[in-house]
C-alpha cells in the first residue's frame, strides 16, 4: 500500500498490542488474573463517558476518552511501577520519559504531537480534563479491589493510610462526588479487615 | 452513599468487567492467549480515534468511540459467536436482544437509553458513525490475525473467500481506505499460505 502515513498509524496501532501483556496489581474480578494495562483502559475510556457529569469542572469527553486511552502506553517499554513501590518511583520518570520519545514517534508527526501532549497534560494534572482523567485512573483500581473482598491490598499489605494518601486527594480534585465515594469504600473495606 | 444515580452508574460499570473475560478467536499479538472483549473494544476504541480521517463521510469520532466501547457488552449473556460459525448465528440475535434489554437497564434511565440506542445503532449499520465502527471491528482482528501469522485463521481452515465475503464489503463501506489494506493484507495472506 502506498500510504506512508496509514502504515505509520497501523504500526502505531499493532504496538499498542503489547498494553495487552502489561500486567498491573488490580485482579480482574470474575478471573484469578492481573488485570492488564489494556483492559484497564478500556474500563477509563468508558468511565469517562458515564461518569463525566460529575466532573468537578465541565470537560471535554473526548479529550479525556483519547488521554486515558494512551495514559499507559509508556508502559509497554517502562513496565508497571506499583504505586506503593517508592523504590521504582525513583527512576519511573526517566523510563517513562525515553518510552513516550520512543513510542509517540511511531505516528504521523502531528498525531505523534497531539497524543503526545495528552500523555503529557495526563502526567501534569493541571487541566480540568487531565483532573479528571487522573480521578478514573486513581478509582477504578480500588473499585475492583473492593468488589475483589480486597486480595489485592491484603497481598500487599496495603493500609487505609496508603489508599487514602494516594488516591483520595487526586479522585476529589478531580469529582467531589467520586471523591466522596472514594472515602466511603476505603472506610468500608477498612471495616471489613481488607485493609489494615 | 445516597446517590442512587451514581450507584446505578458503578453497578453498569462493575458489570463491564465481565468483558475481560468473554474470549474470542482472535489471539493477542505476545501471548500465547485469546484476546477478550475489553482489549478487543480497547483497540476500537484508540483506532477510531487515530484513524477518523479515513472514514467515507465525516464522523462524530466521540459518537464512534462510545458506540464501539460498549457494541459487544451483549456477549457478558450471550457468549461471543465465532463469526464463521453459522450454526452459532441462528439464533445469535435473540440471545442478544435479551442481553441488551438486561445490560443497558442497570443504568440510570436516560444513560440506558442513550447506550442502547448506540448498540442499536451500531447493528443497524446505516449511520456513517456505525459503518465506520462497524469497519473497525472487521479490520482489527484481520490486523491481529495477519501479524500473528495467521494462526487462527489457520486453526479454524478459514479460506480467502470467506475472510473477503466477510469483511470487505463492511470495510469499505466505512472506509475505502480500510477496505484497499482490508483487500491487500487478505492476499499477502492467501500468498503466504495463511487462508486457503
Amino acid at each position: 500500500m502506498n500510504n506512508a502515513r496509514f502504515e505509520q498509524q497501523i504500526a502505531f496501532i499493532l504496538e499498542l498490542d503489547k498494553l495487552k501483556n502489561v500486567y498491573r496489581r488490580s485482579l480482574v474480578l470474575h478471573e484469578d488474573r492481573a488485570e492488564n494495562d489494556a483492559e484497564h483502559s478500556f474500563h477509563l475510556a468508558i468511565m469517562a463517558a458515564l461518569l463525566a457529569e460529575h466532573a468537578n469542572e465541565p470537560v471535554d469527553v473526548l479529550h479525556v476518552m483519547k488521554m486515558v486511552l494512551v495514559h499507559d502506553v509508556v508502559e509497554i517499554d517502562a513496565g508497571d511501577t506499583y504505586c506503593y513501590d517508592l523504590k521504582g518511583y525513583e527512576d519511573k520518570a526517566e523510563r517513562e520519559l525515553k518510552a513516550a520519545d520512543r513510542l509517540f514517534a511511531l505516528l504521523p508527526e502531528e498525531q505523534a504531537a497531539e497524543y503526545r501532549r495528552l500523555w503529557d497534560e495526563f502526567e501534569a494534572r493541571e487541566t480540568p480534563e487531565s483532573k479528571f482523567a487522573n480521578a478514573l485512573d486513581r478509582m477504578q483500581p480500588m473499585l475492583l479491589n473492593y468488589a475483589k473482598g480486597g486480595v489485592s491490598w491484603m497481598r500487599h499489605g496495603i493500609t487505609e493510610e496508603q489508599v487514602t494518601c494516594r488516591n483520595v486527594p487526586t479522585v476529589a480534585e478531580g469529582s467531589d462526588t467520586i471523591g466522596q465515594y472514594a472515602k466511603e469504600l476505603i472506610a468500608a473495606a477498612k471495616a471489613e479487615g481488607m485493609l489494615k
